[in-house]
C-alpha cells in the first residue's frame, strides 16, 4: 500500500513560520538552547516523521517601512540561526529522521554547499537533505555585500548550473574508492576519485572534492518554488517538493501537472514526492481542538501579515494606504515568492490588489486554513488529499512549538498508521531508504543527460 | 597560580595532521563516522581540555606534480569534512570543552561566518572559538571559483576588514535586549539591537544581525599567522595564539616579543593566551615511550613531506630536482604559510635552500621533535616552557587518533595536575570563563578604538 511521507517544518528562530506562535502561553523560549531542538528533533521521531527541516533567511524582516523595530518588537522571526549547525544538535539526538535544511545558491559558492551537506550527510549516517532556495530579498542581499538581488529567471538559471556543480562534486567518488589499506600505503584508489573540472557561466570548481559519499550516496534534494520557473527547476533537480495548495481541487490539478513536468523531463514521477504544507491543531476531541484553534486565532496582528508580505515579495506594503490598489508596475516588479502573488491575483480576482487584499487572499502571517479536529478528524482530510492524489505527504507547520507536534504525534499520528498509509517505522537506515528513493549511481554525472545528469 | 592551557589540535579528515597518522596500526578508520568524533570529544573532556580545535583546508593536496594521484593513495589529508559540522558531533557529546574551527576570511561573507559561529556559540552554551585564517592556496581557490590567490599581505588587510564587520554583528545585540513578553507582545527592545550599517573597502554587511549573543558573549577568537603580518593581526585581534617555535630558547624571544606586540596595540597580554603546537608520545615508561615514537617514525614518506611542502608554500616541489636550489625569485614568490619558509632558511642557513634541506629543516611531514616519554618526562619539558614563559599553553596535536590522547589523557595530564600548573577540573560553564578570558562589552564596536574596536 502507498505510504505517505511526514516532514516537520521548523525554524532556527523565535518562532514558526507562524509568526505569532512565540506569544503562545505554551511556547517554549529557549530557542537558543540546543535542549529546545533536541526535544523537538525526539518528538518527531517517535511520531516517525521521515523528516526535520529547517527553513532559512539571511536578514531579519525589515522591508516594511524600511526598518527593523516592528520585527525586533513584534518577534517577527527576528532571530535566524544558522541552520544547519542547530540541524545537528538534532541530529545527535535522533537515529533514523531524515535531516533537512536550507542552503541558498545565490551567496556561496557551490563547492562549499556541496560539502557542507556531504559532511552533515555522514555525520548523520546518511539522513541529509538539501532545500535549494534562490535569496530573494534586500535585506538578504545588503547582509551578503551585494546591493541588490538578481532577477527572478537568472537566479534560476544561475541556480541550475550550482546544481551541475554540486550533484558533479557528490557523484565524484565512486563507490569502493576508499580502501584504507595500511599495510600497503594504499589510502584510497585514484582511478577512482575524479576532479570535476567544472567551468561555466556563472561559476568554476576544479575538485577533486574531499567528502567520500555517505551511506545514501548525496544528500536528497528538495526544493519548493511555485513560480512556472521554480516548477521547472522542481522537476529538473528535486527528489522532494514542498508545496502550498490551496484546496483539494486546485491540488491535484497542480499535481498531476508537476508529476507530467517531472515525466516530461524524463524522471520517474514517482521517485519526486510532493508534500503540501498545512497546520494542524488537534486534540483529544473536536471541541477542544477548536478551543485551541480559538486562542491560536488571538495571536496574529496586522504588523505580522504586513511585515512578511513585504519580506516575502520584497516590496514595502508600508507604501501604500491600506486600501489602496498597487500600480501595475508594483505587482509585475515584484521579486520573491511569485507564487504568493499569483495566488493573491486568482484569488482576489484583482489585478491591482490592495494590501488588505493581500493580507486577506494570502493568508500570510495567519493561521491560514489549518485542519483542525480529533485526530480521526485530522487523519480523515489527510487521507482524502493523499488518496485521491493532491499529495504524496505533508509538511507539518506548527502553531507552537513543541506543543503543536506533541499534539499531532498523540492524535493524528496513530490514526494514519491504524489506516495502513503511514509507517509504524523506519523502513531503513538513511533518509532514501525511508522515502523509497533511489541510490543515486556516483560518477552518473559524466555521462550527458537532458535532465541534466540526474 | 598561574594555569596552562591545553588544546587538541584535530582535523576532519583521514589523518591527524601528521598526514602519515592513518598508517598507524592503532588508528582508527571510521574518520567518517559521528561515533569517531565524540570518541575522540569525551576523551579530551576526561582530560580537562580546554578546547577540542579543527583545522581545516579548503582542497585536497594537489599542488605537488599537479595532480591528486600521490594524496588520494597515500592518504595525504585526502578527505576535508566541513569542520563546524562535524565539532557538532563533539559538541553535542561534551559538556565543558570548548568547541574551536578554522573557517576562512577568503572565500565567505563576514555575516555569514558571524552567523555560523554565534549560531555554534548558542548551541554549545558559550564554548564556541573561531580560527581566522586567510586562504593561501592554488587549490583552494580554484575549488571556491577563483583563479588565483591573492597576495599575502592584501589577504590581511581584506582580514582586517572582515574582522571588523564580524565583531561588529556580534556586539550589536546588547545585553538584556530579549524581553520575551508574550502578553504584550514585546518580543525585544529595539533600541538594544542595532544595525551595523558597514561600508568598507572589501565588505559592505548592513544588518541587523539575527543571532543573538550568547553566554560568553561572542566566540573567542583564535589566530596562528606568524609572519611578521600575520603576527600582527593576531596581536590586534586573536585572543588565543597558536605558535610552532623551534626551541625553548627561540620560544622565549617570540612569545615576549609576541606579547610586547599585543601591548603595543593598547590590549592586556594577559588576555591573549599564546599556545605552541607540540607532538607528545608518551607511555607507562620511557622505554615504552620510545618503541612508541619508533614505531612512529616509521610511517611517514617522502611523498608526505614534499605534497605537504608544497601546499604550505603554494610551490610545485616536484619541479626541481631533490638537491637543486630554489631560485631567489621562487623562494620570495612564496605564498603560503610563510612562517615554515622563514624558518628553513634560517634553519638551513641557506638563502636558496633545496627541496631536501625545505624537508630536513621544516620537518613537514615529519614526527619533528616531538616530546616522548613517561607522563613524568613530558610534564617536565611542559612544565619548563610554560613556567619560563615560552608560552601559555599548548596545541597538542595527535601522531594517531584516538590512542594519542588516550595516552595523554593517562600518562601526562594527572602529572600537570599533581604540579598544580594545570587545572583539575573546568573553572566555569563557558570557554570564555575556562581560559580566564573577559566577557566581551556589547556595542563596544561603536567606540572608535586604536586596536579596531577589540
Amino acid at each position: 500500500m502507498r505510504q505517505m511521507t511526514l516532514i516537520g517544518f521548523l525554524q532556527a528562530q523565535n518562532c514558526t513560520n507562524f509568526a505569532a506562535s512565540w506569544r503562545h502561553p505554551d511556547s517554549r523560549v529557549d530557542y537558543t538552547s540546543p535542549d529546545f531542538y533536541r526535544h523537538i528533533g525526539r518528538v518527531l521521531e517517535e511520531g516517525k516523521f521521515h523528516l526535520g527541516f529547517f527553513d532559512d533567511r539571511l536578514a531579519m524582516p525589515d522591508m516594511l517601512g524600511g526598518n527593523h523595530e516592528h520585527t525586533v518588537e513584534g518577534g517577527i522571526r527576528c532571530v535566524k540561526m544558522d541552520p544547519v549547525t542547530v540541524l545537528m544538535t538534532m541530529g545527535m539526538a535522533t537515529e533514523r529522521m531524515g535531516l533537512g535544511s536550507t542552503y541558498s545558491t545565490t551567496y556561496y559558492e557551490p563547492f562549499h554547499v556541496a560539502r557542507v551537506f556531504a559532511t552533515l550527510d555522514l555525520m548523520s549516517k546518511g539522513r541529509a537533505a538539501w532545500n535549494i532556495v534562490t535569496s530573494l530579498n534586500d535585506g538578504e542581499a545588503m547582509n551578503m555585500g551585494t546591493n541588490e538581488v538578481v532577477d527572478h529567471d537568472k537566479r534560476y538559471d544561475r541556480a541550475d548550473e550550482f546544481m551541475e556543480v554540486v550533484l558533479g562534486h557528490w557523484n565524484s567518488w565512486e563507490d569502493g574508492a576508499i580502501l584504507n589499506d595500511k599495510t600497503n600505503n594504499r589510502f584510497a584508489d585514484p582511478k577512482k576519485i575524479h576532479r570535476l573540472d567544472f567551468e561555466g557561466k556563472f561559476f568554476n570548481s576544479r575538485g577533486p572534492f574531499t567528502v567520500p559519499r555517505s551511506e545514501q550516496g548525496h544528500p536528497v534534494l528538495i526544493q519548493a518554488g511555485q513560480s512556472g520557473r521554480g516548477q521547472r527547476f522542481a522537476a529538473r533537480w528535486a527528489e522532494l517538493v514542498f508545496v502550498a495548495y490551496p484546496n483539494l481541487e486546485t491540488g491535484r490539478k497542480e499535481y498531476a501537472a508537476f508529476k507530467q513536468n517531472v515525466a516530461d523531463h524524463g524522471r520517474d514521477p514517482e521517485k519526486v514526492k510532493v508534500a503540501v504544507l498545512t497546520h494542524c491543531v488537534t486534540a483529544e476531541t473536536r471541541a477542544e481542538a477548536e478551543d485551541k484553534r480559538a486562542l491560536i486565532d488571538t495571536l496574529p496582528t496586522d504588523l505580522d501579515q504586513l511585515s512578511l508580505l513585504s519580506e516575502a515579495l520584497n516590496f514595502d506594503f508600508a507604501s501604500r494606504g491600506r486600501d489602496e490598489p498597487l500600480s501595475d508596475d508594483e505587482i509585475q516588479g515584484m521579486q520573491g515568492i511569485q507564487g504568493i502573488r499569483d495566488r493573491v491575483l486568482e484569488a482576489s480576482g484583482k489585478t491591482n490588489p490592495t494590501p488588505n487584499e493581500f493580507m486577506k487572499y494570502s493568508g500570510r502571517g495567519l493561521l491560514h486554513r489549518p485542519w483542525v479536529g480529533s485526530g480521526k478528524d485530522v487523519a480523515d482530510i489527510m487521507e482524502e488529499w493523499f488518496s485521491t492524489r493532491a499529495c504524496d505527504g505533508f509538511v507539518i507547520a506548527a502553531t507552537h512549538v513543541p506543543g503543536a507536534y506533541e499534539d499531532f504525534v498523540k492524535y493524528v499520528v496513530p490514526e494514519l498508521q491504524k489506516r495502513g498509509i503511514f509507517h509504524k517505522d523506519y523502513e531503513g537506515a538513511t533518509l532514501r531508504d525511508n522515502l523509497g528513493l533511489d541510490y543515486p549511481a556516483p560518477s552518473h554525472w559524466k555521462i550527458p543527460m537532458p535532465n541534466g545528469g540526474h
